[in-house]
């Protein structure tokens, strides 16, 4: 990864980010500790632009998404709510129409995570809070530290979880354990959250947590990122298909997929005792 | 929820049950502890009755259901199995027909469960047994205390599991292990169900289990009815639907259920430190 | 069972395993300790052939597959990818197009696994590798011993894991764990596999594993055939379909299954104070 | 069919309907003329209760459905609109999620033409409008006049067809067609009904109309009511599930309905050259 | 397609089928005119032989189906029905499930044509009854002369059809008339086949029928087998699947089938003004 | 629709496209006939640019998409099958995972036009052929001239159409005559296209079909847009959910969109015997 080839994305700056690209990895820190990380109008916009360059770039193998100060992210910030199209004299059932619509652009930003190709691994300290959970949700995994705890906030100011808490976070823990916090909005401490399945770690401090999930990335890049890319493809399809379905789609992709190269030069460095050199995944350039 | 609007179920008096209002909380208790509560034909009948009654008539904003005695239930009474109507000498496909609309008609008791716009908390002591396991299965959350245990009982007696177990209990525990108590038929004690994810919570005894899950119930019913509602729907939605289809059905949803008027009151209450004070779910009067 | 019915698979000798049956347990053992057990072109033969014959027949109510040396299995053997037809010359798509037959046909070895009216109990001891994992993701249910683990070995020889891991793992474990594993192709040691809900129990030795799952075989092998089958059946459908339609299964299920001779006999052996004797499944023979 | 078993629904009358059942046969006919047939209040609870009356009790073994005067129906009665329950003062959230339930309940009382064991035939002369759209393609088949019309008219009103329309009548004809008069509200008449699949037959008048739809009735009361019920419950659903589940679907129901009993009577039949005579379906008593 | 290597399919002689392979078209005939190609147990054992050694073996690029005699088909033959196992004494439940099993394997006898990776035309002359509309179903396309008819005989028998034409028919005709044909067992004529959907063409005779059909084998011969592969796949595929699945599904596809060569002959042949030269398909060899 | 809003998009000027906007009706041509309007790169990225604007802008309210010259078009222009990006040199693996993301953006393209609130009609002349038919497949209606034919070219040139034809065309005729057309790439004239339902109506020549596809578009453009949404809406989610879903999904959709303001408006004006005046859809804008 040269560092020319990360200028575009790397020269900016963004409101709510801090990202760095190093090792093939990407890390994206959430820089707003002075507002909780709250996620604001800038937040929206800021985290699917950056995702999407990494991804359709190719700049890296793997993200890491953590944040800075007390708490992850305390959820939307409430300027999100007040600060849309002015609607004021509309007929109700437009503005109603106009309201769905916002939802689902709100829902797509999380949506580039399950597509980005590459994997994205989520290090969660103290509290990660009503749009944290869906953020946190939309990520192949998650780590904290043991003062973190996970809150679905929603239920605590009268409304229901709307980008995406609900569709994913049963395939992550047990759906009573799941019904619990949605209804009563307590929360989900570190403990809890590793023996429930939700989070796969814990760390004593914020710096362990780094350190212990850029190793975890590491490893993620060491590998062919073409058969990391089909196994993230094929856990993404089997969430939603029968097991039948999920099989025969393995089948179809290994056609173009399943290609010699990378599991000879995994042989050859196995044989030479060193380290695989497996290539970067293609840019995904505009091919129309 | 004043003493009137509950009478008519209140005053009420039923076989298998003792029903008590208070608080905005429905306790629905097993009262058969001489039968270990076993599901006779009246259980069938009166548990979505008494179901219906409460969540149309917005007469609670919670279930809890909890039992008496020694066991939770030992399950179907032996009695439902010969009590049927008498079709001797009928011909034998079509006692098969409607064998089968007698079990679409014993699900659909526990369907009850599911349908209401309330959440519904299990309390388990002793023996969950057979049809016991199915009732369990239905409910939002479970929850028992250091002597329970769950045994899908129906495989010891030469049957198949025929009224939830089989379609819900995977949605709450890990399939390897309901495979093992579905082929062996033995018992799953609590600290096994806690680990597994089945029950949220053990207690020491029935009086702290009733303590503790009351006062969960009371954590719900201070929320917004109305958010509780679409949230218990969304992840009955999400249980059966793509993570794309749980999303859009949120979007739909929110267009006509997300008004500011639950979100203000609970800023408002917060202001002025107070709890914030929620309207009950209309009664789903008949409307046409 | 007796020794004339079991001849045809008892005196047959296979390449990669040793098959005994006893007391209406089936226990297929892998048997290539000096080759880790590798799964040659052998293997994927014999195992279908194998696991059909005992459930066609009807010759056994329960499989029991373990294995033999220091590891369950190493995974496939390199031999399979090299021992394809001769395609040399043949135009691209065309080859590629057999490529997807390949894979679906090695999938539905496993499948055989699913389609068994009989639980499939696996024994794992050491390491269980690649194939290993997507083999052992199609069994009823899974233990091992304290110094077994599971790897997603394929990520580290640079492909895409292909047999049937990924459609089926995350019905066993928490989502964000198999990411994990198959990201960075690390190794999930026993107590992990426990506590993370894949395997069900984890043994000291191999010895008392054996004895342990035996066992737990002796258990359902003393249960109605016909009732296990029933309950397989209906936690195979349930996996890939909405409630809704798991209930609807299980009650046209019971039209034709339900019937009472089973319940019967385990009613009189109680009364009578003896094990209850349920006949076995009738051999699928070829009724056209 | 004795006159004594019918006393019940036979001896009842009703608002908007006139029922008669003669020789297994169930005719429903529309008997408000005066008011264009309109779908007031009553008619929504008198169909399904009619309907469940005849199919519960075995009254019949096909029902017709026809009606009186220049149109099959004027579609919604727009008292219904009005009288809902006075939920002025309520809050917002809470009365548009009491609408959600009023729709629910009137797509409930077309879906007891889906649920009848039995199929139902309707007659349609002059126009089928608005609520007749979803009222017409909940039935299994459809004949008309050649002066009948069907309009989808909620799109003329100002509103989305919510009672049944959108899922079902793409089943029944070309989609492109069905979105032609979607979103124009134009007639679709007799000729084009025909050709396009909607109706299967057009008749000169209604009263060759009703004669060949009888005939056609008396056909289908003629076969096993047995086999009637299988092909409708396979029919319906197919309609929702793949071609693997519909097939494992028909495999699971034929080991209660496949019983010897009705194909041995029609071949009796056939070789004493008389017409078989098949049992009714039982009464779905309430077992339980 | 060399004579050699047909030799083992067109040396074989078969009880129910005439097989002829010429110029890339295989073309099987039923051969028991005088017994009205009744489907006796041979039947069922020698189509799915004969569909699999063409299409495994690469023998031919489409296949035809036609008949002998005044008939297509008069359906099962109901020795099928009287000579399964002697499974007399048998308990009633075993009894069923395997009554499931055998319903299962004569399904899978049609399945073969939906699996084959080639399209499967069928040519009907005179009556195609019963089984023979599950096996009309079951082809790619359907093409018939003026004298024939369809019946979905088995209501005639007392019987629900089991072997395809529930979940298949409602693809390829208006739901309202199938119903029709499936309640009444009523002959579907030529004309209305046509008209509805369910045939492409009628034909005068059965000799014109023939070389029409034949004509379009030709046709399709004439295509490249990979790309008529893919699109039958993907017509398969998207018949039980969402759009957004069927489109993802191509695209996977063509990542291994989307070659070059195939077009490029394609164009060449064109600016040579010939035809274009496309390789078979390869055979589908035992790969592991 | 002041001029004014329409500015941004009707001054700009398209390579492949000429846009009108009056009457709340959006015209949009293909406007090379030099070059039979083949697709090139060009078109791929005006098309959904073009739709987009006015769908999100409110900017008309059904759209209308013809094309100029002998021919609709003649598919894909060849130039973007060579001008993709370099990829000379890449590993084979890499290069196909690309391709995939090629064809999902193609897919794409057409996706806009179901995802457009407002209906898109499609009046085609001449050859509709290749990508042609994957454009009219995602079309809401379909009008044709008398002279127009469709043609699935895709197998005609050595590949398997991949843009939308496949899962989308047999939701508009029937399989076995897509089959037809999918594996011979023969042309379907006017006359067949209308009677098997692809197109709803033929007209004699191109001015005929603009004048009366426009008086459509005019019916629509006079419909309530947000209830024209809706039913488009619904009929899109019906087209890949069971009935039940469907049912559900419109009752919820009523929830918020349900408003008495468009019906009290369709009142009225019918009461001042004048046409009603319905408010367009609200512009999507950037809320968050």
């Amino acid at each position: 990864m040269s560092a020319t080839s990360t200028k575009p994305l790397a020269e900016r700056s963004f409101e709510c980010f801090k990202v760095e690209i190093r090792d093939k990895i990407a890390h994206i820190q959430l820089s707003r500790p002075e507002k909780m990380n709250a996620m604001n109008r800038a937040f929206w916009h800021e985290l699917p632009e950056i995702v999407q360059a990494i991804d359709d770039g190719a700049l890296a193998r793997v993200i890491v998404i953590s944040s800075t100060g007390k708490h992850f992210t305390a959820g939307m910030d409430l300027s999100v709510f007040t600060s849309g199209p002015d609607v004021k004299g509309a007929e109700t059932g437009r503005v109603r129409a106009n309201l769905m619509k916002t939802v689902l652009k709100l829902q797509k930003t999380f949506g580039c995570l399950d597509e980005a190709r590459i994997p994205v691994l989520m290090a969660v300290q103290g509290g990660c809070i009503g749009g944290g959970v869906d953020f946190a949700s939309a990520c192949d995994m998650r780590y904290c530290t043991k003062d973190a705890f996970f809150c679905i906030q929603e239920i605590n100011i009268g409304m229901t979880a709307d980008v995406g808490t609900f569709p994913r976070l049963p395939h992550l823990m047990p759906q009573g354990l799941v019904r619990e916090l949605a209804y009563t909005g307590r929360r989900l401490f570190a403990d809890e959250a590793k023996s429930c399945g939700l989070v796969n770690q814990v760390f004593d401090t914020q710096e362990q947590m780094l350190e212990g999930v850029l190793a975890i990335a590491r490893e993620i890049a060491a590998r062919s990122p073409l058969a990391v890319h089909g196994s993230k493809e094929m856990l993404n399809y089997a969430r939603d298909h029968t097991i039948e379905d999920g099989l025969r789609q393995i089948a179809v992709w290994q056609t173009g997929m399943f290609q010699p190269h990378d599991m000879m030069e995994s042989f050859t460095a196995k044989a030479e005792k060193r380290e695989p050199n497996f290539d970067d995944l293609l840019p995904v350039k505009d091919a129309i």
